[in-house]
């Protein structure tokens, strides 16, 4: 019974360009943990409908379900959606469900629904919209492709939306010792800890924060049981 | 005269785990911008093997330069080195060069240069090192591959290291404008910009911070006074 696997594609050359610290991905990497879904890639591109379309087609063809982030929006560089119809060769236009949503929240706030705030309604045949309870534009997953904001607030929304309609797996559950010794003095005992214990995902991340040198050992799996008495060992065999 | 290309690959099951969040990508995004150089693309696989190697020769291929992050430590969970090897058919061992930079380091602090920590100075046969002022063990270039460490400290110097051995091209400039309505509201105006501006890049980030919703314009370009000018008829259509 092994998890389901998910990837991620982040859409924006604000990212690339170093204008914007991405927060999405840090954010998904944690809900799909919880939820049991393993994300086991990231995909960053720029906005080009050739990478867009080809990272989405590879990505969707790889892994059980695909999230992406970015280009949903009301202006010209917002051509996530397009991109994502032609990856799946589905055709895409104001949808009318969308389009009410959009036609009740601009009555409710009193802004006119204009031609660029209505590419938003834009809806590839097919899928199905995801509640956006943020700013209303929906997001919308096609095939196994869920398709969401690229602002924070409102892909986070998204994605609360959108994991109860996923069937997860068993929680990835993690324990850690901090170290302080360098990860060269500790690597044997880490070897043949991994060795023993093939079941579980066993990583070993240096650090150096003020002065003081170490590593955290992490330990994963989704028995805890198993977690326990991998880090018994560990702390017994350090002498810590 | 076109910049050249580059895409970065971060290598980590803390990452995708959602326990560490990346700094790294952040950074080098921003210094290649300065130095000239269009960062493409960037995929984040786990300390699996197959993944490591599959995207090292489909970026490698796609791209003047790629650059890694993660993976070169001492524990048995650091496989890129490897892994490189492998993508490129290289032989790999423990080399000359490197071991000479580790003895001397671990003679100088006083610590055991043990099999763990040697397992650093394997480097694949045609590869050439990338200081390390911080830790002493090194990175190095195989092909157009640039491999770094992961810790944000190292992985800096690294790329400090790295920067000045790479051609680079005209330094990506760009201004931006705040401005405090929706997208949907200035959306037709930077479609008509975009099309008579279609050698710059025109991006629109829409922001809600504090219960203050806006966008932020950015104009990216290698020719500041085109985009002077492009600034000036936005703000002039905008009225600000």
């Amino acid at each position: 019974m092994t998890n389901p696997t998910a990837a991620m594609l982040v859409i924006g050359d604000e990212i690339l360009s170093g204008r914007t610290r991405d927060s999405n991905m840090y954010y998904l990497a944690g809900e799909l943990t919880k939820h049991g879904v393993d994300l086991r890639e990231v995909r960053v591109v720029s906005d080009d409908p050739d990478a867009i379309t080809g990272a989405v087609q590879a990505l969707s063809a790889a892994y059980d379900h695909v999230f992406t982030s970015g280009g949903i929006g009301p202006t010209h560089d917002d051509i996530t959606a397009d991109c994502i119809a032609a990856a799946f060769g589905a055709s895409i236009d104001v949808r009318d469900d969308a389009r009410a949503l959009l036609e009740a929240h601009y009555a409710r706030t009193g802004v006119e629904l204009n031609e660029a705030r209505l590419r938003m309604a834009r809806i590839p045949d097919g899928a199905t919209l995801i509640d956006n309870p943020v700013s209303t534009a929906p997001g919308f997953t096609l095939e196994n492709v869920n398709v969401m904001a690229g602002v924070p607030a409102v892909f986070e929304a998204m994605v609360a939306s959108v994991l109860p309609t996923i069937t997860g797996g068993a929680p990835l559950l993690s324990q850690s010792l901090r170290i302080e010794r360098g990860e060269g003095e500790i690597a044997a005992t880490l070897n043949a800890l991994a060795a023993d214990f093939s079941d579980l995902s066993i990583g070993c991340y240096p650090f150096q924060k003020n002065g003081v040198f170490g590593a955290s050992v992490v330990v994963r799996g989704s028995d805890g049981a198993r977690i326990d008495a991998a880090m018994t060992r560990l702390a017994g065999e350090l002498g810590l």
